[in-house]
């Protein structure tokens, strides 16, 4: 059983959208990938509908089972900050009324789980979404390169179905070791 | 001609919304008045699945011909700013996906605007739409007095129709000096 994720890099100027398979033994496929884009001169509410309508079209063409989403902190305060709040709630708002299951994962979860280093830098995260799946171009631009990374973070942080038994995949001990590391922070 | 305005005041726990009809002489009633509520201890997407949900039936119950909202800035780093924030984004979708104009009016603008104070208080704020609105009781909670005030704010900040030449309300009077005086600033 494969589990479709699809992740979202929330934004106003570039929004990233990544489908992805993983299966029990963790490998992943890419499915599609796309960044939904605003101009900076537009009025705020048609961008936001602009990115919501992109959004809605995604999850009707491609059915994920499950929804991840960047955690979006206040504390972050740089100016683009509100406009990926009010994103982030559209985005829930959509995933919400097609019931799927939500994840919210922090930047530094997600840098952990695809590249097993927290602080890893937009480069190291880039090239590790393309190993993981087999893309033998990198994912430009770095949107849609977090927007897979979410989507296979989210989908590695599920618990391992206890029928498995499959051997750990490179990948997955990497993550294991990732995360274990971050539970003693 | 009156302009039917539908007022904002965005929130997570408490989210209130007020719909007004305000006269070219600037004399403003109350349509309805309500505030959406979530339980705290509720998965995020389901509050913002609630309280969209919410906005929407009271957008096409009432039929405004005008939006407007509280504007949220990053600085106020509360802990609800980023709910507020989601809220503000859903709420910008909806109105966008009805073509309604929109309007973003600051605190201390609408304050200005129904008080002639920008930094009324809350007692004041409600005590003022309460007298403009011509009620018998104070509307309650505050967000409710605050939504409805949002959309008074919006109705006498649009441009006066140039035809009218109907001699200023004290309370448009007030309005005139607050705002030019908010210009000084």
């Amino acid at each position: 059983m494969t589990l479709r994720v699809l992740g979202v890099d929330p934004g106003l100027t570039r929004c990233g959208v990544g489908v992805v398979e993983v299966r029990p033994d963790r490998t992943a496929t890419l499915v599609h990938v796309e960044v939904l884009r605003t101009p900076a001169d537009q009025a705020l509410e048609l961008r936001l509908l602009t990115i919501g309508r992109g959004l809605a079209r995604l999850l009707d063409e491609h059915r994920p089972q499950a929804f991840a989403l960047e955690r979006v902190f206040a504390q972050q305060n740089m100016p683009s900050v509100m406009g990926v709040a009010q994103i982030s709630g559209i985005a829930l708002h959509l995933a919400a009324e097609r019931s799927l299951p939500i994840g919210l994962h922090t930047p530094s979860e997600v840098k952990a789980a695809v590249t097993g280093y927290g602080n890893a830098d937009k480069r190291q995260v880039t090239a590790m979404v393309a190993r993981l799946l087999g893309l033998t171009e990198l994912p430009k631009p770095a949107d849609a390169a977090d927007a897979l990374a979410i989507a296979i973070c989210h989908a590695w942080r599920q618990p391992q179905p206890a029928a498995s038994g499959a051997p750990l995949t490179p990948a997955q001990r990497a993550w294991r070791a990732a995360e274990a590391g971050s539970r003693r922070r």
